[in-house]
Protein backbone atom coordinates (compact mmCIF):
# COMPACT_ATOMS: atom_id res chain seq x y z
CA UNK A 1 0.00 0.00 0.00
CA UNK A 2 1.94 3.22 -1.15
CA UNK A 3 1.80 6.05 1.40
CA UNK A 4 -0.60 8.21 1.16
CA UNK A 5 0.05 11.84 -0.22
CA UNK A 6 0.30 14.54 2.63
CA UNK A 7 -1.67 16.90 0.55
CA UNK A 8 -4.22 14.47 -0.13
CA UNK A 9 -4.23 13.46 3.68
CA UNK A 10 -4.66 17.11 5.12
CA UNK A 11 -7.51 16.92 2.51
CA UNK A 12 -8.91 13.93 4.18
CA UNK A 13 -8.57 14.93 7.76
CA UNK A 14 -10.74 18.36 6.57
CA UNK A 15 -13.57 16.49 4.73
CA UNK A 16 -13.83 14.11 7.66
CA UNK A 17 -14.10 17.20 10.09
CA UNK A 18 -16.11 18.91 7.87
CA UNK A 19 -18.68 15.56 7.75
CA UNK A 20 -18.64 15.19 11.69
CA UNK A 21 -19.29 18.82 12.19
CA UNK A 22 -22.65 17.97 10.38
CA UNK A 23 -23.47 14.46 12.17
CA UNK A 24 -23.15 12.74 8.99
CA UNK A 25 -22.58 9.06 8.48
CA UNK A 26 -19.71 8.32 5.31
CA UNK A 27 -22.66 6.70 4.07
CA UNK A 28 -25.21 9.91 4.11
CA UNK A 29 -22.38 11.70 2.77
CA UNK A 30 -21.99 9.28 0.15
CA UNK A 31 -25.47 9.37 -1.35
CA UNK A 32 -25.79 12.74 -0.82
CA UNK A 33 -23.16 13.56 -3.43
CA UNK A 34 -24.07 10.73 -5.33
CA UNK A 35 -20.78 9.04 -4.57
CA UNK A 36 -19.66 5.52 -3.89
CA UNK A 37 -18.81 4.98 0.20
CA UNK A 38 -15.61 3.56 -0.34
CA UNK A 39 -14.40 6.50 -2.44
CA UNK A 40 -15.64 8.87 0.69
CA UNK A 41 -13.49 6.14 2.58
CA UNK A 42 -10.63 6.73 0.30
CA UNK A 43 -10.50 10.26 -0.23
CA UNK A 44 -10.73 10.52 4.44
CA UNK A 45 -8.01 8.41 4.57
CA UNK A 46 -6.00 10.68 1.79
CA UNK A 47 -5.81 7.56 -0.58
CA UNK A 48 -8.09 9.29 -3.11
CA UNK A 49 -7.04 12.20 -5.88
CA UNK A 50 -10.94 13.51 -6.32
CA UNK A 51 -11.59 15.22 -9.82
CA UNK A 52 -13.07 18.95 -10.04
CA UNK A 53 -16.89 17.47 -10.59
CA UNK A 54 -15.95 15.24 -7.51
CA UNK A 55 -14.80 18.27 -5.27
CA UNK A 56 -17.62 19.99 -6.78
CA UNK A 57 -20.39 17.03 -5.71
CA UNK A 58 -18.44 16.98 -1.98
CA UNK A 59 -18.89 20.70 -1.42
CA UNK A 60 -22.46 21.10 -2.61
CA UNK A 61 -23.56 17.63 -0.42
CA UNK A 62 -21.56 19.50 2.93
CA UNK A 63 -23.24 23.06 1.94
CA UNK A 64 -19.75 24.62 1.66
CA UNK A 65 -18.35 26.39 -0.96
CA UNK A 66 -15.58 24.52 -2.92
CA UNK A 67 -12.92 26.93 -1.21
CA UNK A 68 -14.02 25.89 2.36
CA UNK A 69 -13.40 22.48 1.37
CA UNK A 70 -9.84 22.86 0.28
CA UNK A 71 -9.44 25.35 2.63
CA UNK A 72 -5.68 24.94 3.71
CA UNK A 73 -4.74 22.78 0.92
CA UNK A 74 -2.23 23.87 -0.86
CA UNK A 75 1.23 22.25 -2.45
CA UNK B 1 -16.73 12.91 -29.29
CA UNK B 2 -18.71 13.18 -26.16
CA UNK B 3 -19.95 16.83 -25.44
CA UNK B 4 -18.04 18.78 -23.00
CA UNK B 5 -19.43 18.81 -19.76
CA UNK B 6 -20.89 22.83 -19.20
CA UNK B 7 -18.63 22.89 -15.80
CA UNK B 8 -15.93 21.43 -17.00
CA UNK B 9 -16.59 23.53 -20.26
CA UNK B 10 -16.67 26.86 -17.91
CA UNK B 11 -13.72 26.13 -16.00
CA UNK B 12 -11.94 25.47 -18.95
CA UNK B 13 -12.62 29.28 -20.05
CA UNK B 14 -11.54 30.43 -17.28
CA UNK B 15 -8.06 28.60 -17.34
CA UNK B 16 -7.70 30.11 -20.67
CA UNK B 17 -7.98 33.07 -19.47
CA UNK B 18 -6.12 33.19 -16.49
CA UNK B 19 -3.52 31.59 -18.87
CA UNK B 20 -3.61 34.43 -21.52
CA UNK B 21 -3.96 37.40 -19.09
CA UNK B 22 -0.12 36.48 -18.19
CA UNK B 23 1.09 36.17 -21.95
CA UNK B 24 1.69 32.26 -20.91
CA UNK B 25 1.52 29.56 -23.97
CA UNK B 26 -0.28 26.65 -22.95
CA UNK B 27 3.35 24.91 -23.48
CA UNK B 28 4.76 27.40 -21.17
CA UNK B 29 1.89 27.01 -18.79
CA UNK B 30 2.81 22.70 -18.84
CA UNK B 31 6.08 23.51 -18.03
CA UNK B 32 5.39 25.51 -15.03
CA UNK B 33 2.70 22.69 -13.86
CA UNK B 34 4.36 20.06 -14.98
CA UNK B 35 1.34 18.92 -16.52
CA UNK B 36 1.44 17.24 -20.79
CA UNK B 37 0.66 20.19 -23.02
CA UNK B 38 -2.12 18.12 -24.39
CA UNK B 39 -3.81 17.84 -20.91
CA UNK B 40 -3.53 21.63 -20.66
CA UNK B 41 -5.26 22.08 -23.77
CA UNK B 42 -7.99 19.39 -23.04
CA UNK B 43 -8.91 21.41 -19.91
CA UNK B 44 -9.03 24.42 -22.29
CA UNK B 45 -11.58 23.13 -24.14
CA UNK B 46 -13.74 21.28 -21.48
CA UNK B 47 -12.20 18.26 -22.16
CA UNK B 48 -10.49 16.88 -18.81
CA UNK B 49 -11.95 16.37 -15.17
CA UNK B 50 -8.82 17.54 -13.35
CA UNK B 51 -7.97 16.48 -9.94
CA UNK B 52 -7.54 18.08 -6.69
CA UNK B 53 -3.36 17.47 -6.95
CA UNK B 54 -3.14 18.82 -10.95
CA UNK B 55 -5.60 21.66 -9.62
CA UNK B 56 -3.17 22.41 -7.44
CA UNK B 57 0.05 22.67 -9.83
CA UNK B 58 -2.32 24.87 -12.02
CA UNK B 59 -2.81 27.52 -9.49
CA UNK B 60 0.41 27.49 -8.66
CA UNK B 61 1.78 27.74 -12.24
CA UNK B 62 -0.74 30.82 -12.76
CA UNK B 63 0.27 31.85 -9.21
CA UNK B 64 -3.12 32.02 -8.68
CA UNK B 65 -5.18 30.31 -5.41
CA UNK B 66 -6.92 27.55 -6.00
CA UNK B 67 -10.25 29.73 -4.95
CA UNK B 68 -9.12 32.05 -8.11
CA UNK B 69 -8.31 29.03 -10.69
CA UNK B 70 -12.27 27.58 -9.72
CA UNK B 71 -13.90 31.16 -9.65
CA UNK B 72 -17.27 30.97 -10.83
CA UNK B 73 -16.82 26.76 -11.12
CA UNK B 74 -20.27 25.30 -9.30
CA UNK B 75 -22.71 22.39 -10.06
Amino acid sequence: MPSPDPVLSKFGIHVRNLRETQDLTQEQLAERAKLDITYISGIERGLRNPSLLSLLRLAKALGVSLKQLTEGVEL
